[in-house]
């Protein structure tokens, strides 16, 4: 791909020039040679005036083609509307498709969305305030109504006939979907079979019913999950009475997809890594509420050994494994808490208990922690000469590790239960957790053991 | 979905029903019936001897079709493969996708998959035999050849012809690779600009020869991307002379950014998370390697603090703060690890300077660590009343977290400079790590002020 970069490289130069010149015409013809994708990336590179130029030299309906390739989660979009003239503008969002035009009037405020809409063509608007209403996360807000839908009652010709006419303005040709009168869907054939069939066969005779769609309010990661297991390019959307309301088309599910994946490492992490800044101000101030939050969490374990403080100072070799323990108990949480979160997601292994779920996350951490506390056993009593530190120093370690296993295991999926995103359960958030639960664990151990340490 | 669910239900019981009965032609109208990955489903609730048996109803072909879909990522597909006789299971493989029969076989061994090769039809076998020797994670390994590729020197009608004659083999029709008498990849053309376009209209005057390709060496992760940013449903792949060789379709992308985000979250982890065992022992026994390997880390962190212990005999106090010190500073180095990688990950941020992003992410630290320094500052002050004591832990907090935060992006930088995934950079290890960094900066600073503890 480097020739072609080089070669983009320089048309990108000679579109500069062409601006530059104010030769319209060898502008044109130069980008809409460009991949929608490529139009998008020079529009960026652009200075605002050199975007007002564009304004004048293109359609809305051009800048319209390249605002659907350019337009997921860039920051810039407002300002490049605001540039616009209001009618322009306008013309320029009626042009796009419906979801994508959504999106973008989402990340404004409401008068200025209430604006556009008036000015803008009254079917577009239409098609638009009706997508407004679905909320955040669910196939409504990621559908687009550009389709093409078809009744029964027809031959394979003239269903092609159709297609041909929608072909310019749908998002989708390749599934063609079944509808009765009242917009009921009733089946689906997708292009590869009107393709394969001859020009007399009824659609009626070659349509599937067994149609695979999802409801306007499913979750888009269920509907995501039935893109995965059907390996389909586009699903309809119905509402509860089974009417066709629009598509979800596959290059929406990857934006999902990804989307889904960032807010899962998101939370593993205590971060919201999607909010990267260049600027050490702006990405200070994201870390921090987790961090000082975590502060006062942690606070509550400092003020825990502050009670044993005693104990410390008559057995300072207590101290030198504060942090073995509760680091290792902190890793086997994070451990856990991925799995957990993970197999959440994993619709289809919801079915087991949570009882069952739960005596397994105990045995995996008794297991694990048993181990664990051998080898350290071992290598303090060699280290330390005394047997009896590495045992108290391996049983602590044990119970620590089972019970950050179990927090890290309950914890998401309480928070599963009770209906939040069990994501959002971090992985700081446990690890510090578990601080203070291993370091309940480690002192009442040692307490008992007492009598052992002092002096040592 | 759930009026879909009862009736699907329904069907697998009479499917069940027409085994016991062995009425192969009732069996055959209902499965044919379902969709395909219902089919899977289906297939997969069975016992292996109603498995032996559906082989005898239903030919290698209609069981290929069944294994395309559900063959990603099941652990029983070797043992469902061992369940067929040698040649009917070669005649499946051949009849499978190319790009699907070679990832079977690749879990395989050698043995096995030279046998199946050597008795199936020359032709497959001579295809799966060349995609076998692609690298993982490449373009190659995930590309198939059952494409459709016309020349440019023919009529639309001409095209649509071949189109509607290689449509039932061929893993997508909706892209038309047009290529020259030596198999050069010269332009594309989608099956939506066929069918708007009149029958006689040449495809050389409407094919678009400015087509995005990946070559054959390509890592899957860039060739996500470039679906990502162009939203297509296909690619072509070219060796390094533009000769095409085959395609990626988009259900194998969404494979490919599923694979990949599992594995980043795995990596934070430190656990593989898609090995996800419901035995706790071979659960125990996947987290264990990581936990041990951590543990001799945590062992040096320790000994430092055992080098210490004098100081922690004659000042407890300092034993408190150990675990608050360690934890805030793993939950910044988390922050800062997951921010690197995220980074890393998206290829268009890589042109910033080493340097630059080193440079911002100690900003970022001595920020959010003063930050939290002089909040910790504030509440030990008081709560201890002794503002020494709050100036240490303050001032260790802040250069603890600065530290954490360097490591934190700096390692994943520097595997990433040195070729390896920086994913694998796991947030218990940077844990572990800044626990010892953080220990050293504490008992440092500590020692420093020493005398003013003494006694306290």
């Amino acid at each position: 791909m480097d020739e072609n970069q080089e070669a983009l490289e320089l048309q990108f130069d000679q579109l500069q020039a062409a601006l530059a010149a104010d030769d319209m015409k060898q502008f044109r013809e130069l980008f809409l040679e460009l991949h929608i994708f490529e139009q998008g990336q020079f529009y960026q590179s652009l200075t605002d005036e050199q975007r007002r130029q564009m304004y004048a030299y293109l359609s809305p309906k051009e800048i319209a083609d390249m605002f659907d390739v350019i337009e997921e989660d860039n920051i810039h979009m407002t300002d490049y509307l605001s540039e616009m003239r209001p009618g322009y503008a306008a013309d320029m969002l009626a042009e796009m498709y419906t979801d994508n035009a959504v999106d973008l009037l989402n990340t404004l405020d409401k008068k200025q969305t209430a604006k556009y809409l008036s000015i803008m063509p009254h079917e577009s608007a239409r098609e638009i305030r009706e997508l407004l209403h679905y909320e955040d996360d669910t196939a409504g807000a990621i559908m687009t109504t550009e389709y093409v839908s078809i009744v029964a009652n027809q031959t394979v010709r003239s269903a092609m006939y159709v297609l041909k006419n929608e072909a310019t303005a749908a998002e989708t040709i390749y599934y063609i979907y079944v509808v009765d009168q009242a917009n009921h869907l009733v089946g689906v054939i997708s292009l590869r079979d009107l393709i394969i069939n001859d020009d007399d066969v009824m659609i009626a005779d070659i349509l599937s019913e067994r149609v695979i769609s999802v409801h306007v309010g499913d979750d888009q990661e269920d509907v995501a999950q039935t893109f995965r297991d059907y390996d389909f390019l586009a699903l309809p959307v119905t509402d509860y009475d089974e009417h066709l309301l629009g598509i979800v088309t596959v290059d929406d599910i990857i934006d999902v997809i990804d989307d889904e994946a960032a807010s899962d490492y998101s939370g593993l992490a205590g971060v919201n890594v999607e909010e990267v800044s260049e600027n050490p101000m702006r990405s200070a101030m994201s870390r921090l509420p987790w961090l000082i939050t975590l502060l006062f969490l942690g606070m509550a374990t400092a003020s825990l050994i502050s009670h044993y403080e005693e104990l410390v100072s008559e057995a300072s070799i207590l101290a030198v494994f504060i942090s073995l323990i509760t680091g290792t108990a902190g890793n086997a949480g994070t451990q856990s808490l991925a799995v957990a979160v993970r197999r959440l997601a994993m619709t289809e292994d919801k079915e087991r208990s949570f009882l069952g779920t739960v005596m397994g996350e105990i045995l995996t951490g008794l297991i694990t922690g048993a181990i664990t506390g051998l080898t350290i056993f071992a290598i303090v009593s060699i280290w330390k000469g005394n047997p009896t530190l590495g045992f108290v120093i391996g049983i602590a370690m044990m119970f620590a590790i089972t019970v950050a296993n179990l927090a890290g295991s309950l914890i998401p999926m309480l928070m599963d239960k009770l209906g939040f995103d069990p994501a959002v359960a971090s992985g700081p958030f446990i690890t510090t957790l578990s601080d203070l639960t291993s370091v309940l664990i480690y002192f009442n151990i040692a307490s008992l053991f007492m009598q052992q340490f002092i002096g040592t």
